[in-house]
């Protein structure tokens, strides 16, 4: 295999996305790390390797076989395309392509086979997006539901400048408007994450996941309420869900699908249920709290680390995928 | 009029009761305090007046007409009939008696027909109930609906022990166990309040909201589906309320209707959603970001400040009505 690329590699996703490859017995040599240009002269490190970032455009386009993406969606639209047409797998974890009918947007877990041989994109999807549908793609065979979800997520979902602003101000250091959220996080919360988007009034968020949901589990009319609420924890999104079928589903069935699906891990002590502090750095999607309030109805609580199964862990699940086919 | 009672007085909601009777322009004489022995020796302020805090049993049971009681279910237990039975009207905030048929379960804006004469005993809501049923409530000409809510909890709704466990946590103190979380707050949220009960699996604050939401509305069998959460803020629950309607409904009559419910603050502005941190401090539920993402179906952001609408405050209101009608 030639070589690999990690663009945005400096920053949360970026340098999670480097740490993963490395512990990939596949990954042979050290990855090309790309950055902005205000990242110029940051140095990353893999394995025994210290590695100089460099910028997009400085130099001649290098040949790659694959090139993770973790910039955001501007940078993915001008360089995918060209690092895809230059040989590449581009997985890009920015939003630019998901909605693309060419790209294949993919969670291993969920299909795989929509995943292509490549050279080309995929997007990986919303952060999000993954952790409802790891647990709730568990459950498809008690039949077709309609999905409530409420999430409480991390700061870090807005990159370093969202854990420097939570871990400034709870110093008693200044709210600084703008930097990245334009409200006080260290002791409140925010229910809005993007920007309200049109006359249905939801938030970039909150349609990401219901169109990407719909798109991954092919299912174009999938019923999905969401609210998206930015909490003052530093990492791991968490998410209240509830699920509502046509006709009486069987708790014991559900945690036994959980038990056995495939990226999750089951917490069957209700008093005991995922936390999200504790969480971080773990690579499944936690769920807890499986509950049955009426017939028809599950709840249920999900947790992962937005940052990796979420982004990072994700991607290289895919390049792992997709290297092992072929 | 006779005297006022608080009991529970040195705690974080009784010190708003006393805080709140004192603006209250038929409140004439400072109330009579009384808190738990270790609070012993604890000096309280009423307009220009210090009260010291009496410990109850310790001296013969005062002659009231009216007594807010802002201690524990046991204490109310003991103590509450015996004030009612000594000729006051007891506003008890705890859980003891919420289910009880013989004792009205009020909020003010919604079913103050129940309140009767006294003396006697009249329960306040939990403070997740008040907060839900507030914004719920004013949209009841709407029809019959499902209801799916995930609470964001503050802190302080385990009193000053929480905000100290915060506080200490995110001055980079330790972790201490069971005060008054079994779990660390700081950078951390915990899907659950109270402890889980029975074969339901639901924890104590859910099967509040839920029996309590259906006695106050009047109806039994009020489908409510709800997940609680503590989160890392000081002060003030929200919650993420999506409501499923059995026929289409108007936004716009939804919107009507929050815009003159008594007791509601409408945000028009989806981009300015009502935050838990500013609004600490405030007596009304707020709702915003009201929206319809299917014809059937609305969703609704409410915050309230539970130590005062969600406690305190409503007590002062059912006082005020038992007051005015009297």
């Amino acid at each position: 295999m030639s070589r690999i690329a990690v663009v945005g590699a400096g920053g949360v996703v970026g340098r999670e996305m480097l740490r993963l490859l490395a512990e990939q017995p596949w990954v042979e040599e050290p990855p090309l790390v790309y950055g902005s240009p205000r990242s110029r002269g940051q140095r990353l490190s893999f394995r025994e390797h210290a590695l100089d970032l460099a910028v997009l455009g400085e130099a001649p386009l290098p040949r790659c076989s694959l090139a993770l993406f973790a910039a955001g969606a501007a940078v993915a639209r001008e360089w995918a395309p060209r690092f895809a047409d230059n040989g590449a797998l581009v997985i890009d974890n920015s939003s630019a392509f998901r909605m693309d009918p060419e790209v294949p947007l993919v969670i291993p877990e969920i299909n795989a086979g929509a995943l292509g041989p490549g050279p080309g994109i995929v997007a990986n999807p919303n952060c999000s997006t993954i952790i409802l549908l790891v647990a709730v793609n568990a459950l498809r065979a008690l039949g077709r539901c309609r999905i409530f979800c409420a999430t409480y997520q991390a700061v870090s979902g807005a990159g370093r400048a969202g854990l420097e602003a939570l871990a400034r101000e709870q110093a008693g250091g200044p709210f600084e408007p703008f930097q990245p959220f334009p409200f006080p996080i260290g002791s409140n919360l925010f229910p809005l994450i993007g920007s309200i988007e049109g006359q249905a009034e939801h938030c970039t968020e909150e349609r990401k996941i219901v169109e990407e949901s719909r798109r991954i589990l092919g299912d174009p009319t999938l019923a999905v309420y969401v609210t998206c609420v930015r909490v003052p924890i530093q990492r791991c999104h968490s998410e209240a869900i509830t699920l509502l079928y046509e006709a009486p589903v069987s708790l014991a069935h559900a945690r036994a699908l959980l038990a056995e699906a495939p990226g999750v891990e089951l917490s069957t002590d209700p008093a005991r249920p995922p936390l999200p502090g504790p969480l971080a750095g773990t690579l499944s999607v936690h769920v807890g709290r499986v509950r049955q309030p009426a017939p028809e109805v599950l709840q249920l609580w999900a947790v992962g680390d937005q940052l990796l199964k979420g982004a990072a862990w994700n991607a290289v699940q895919i390049a792992s995928l997709w290297r092992a086919a072929g």
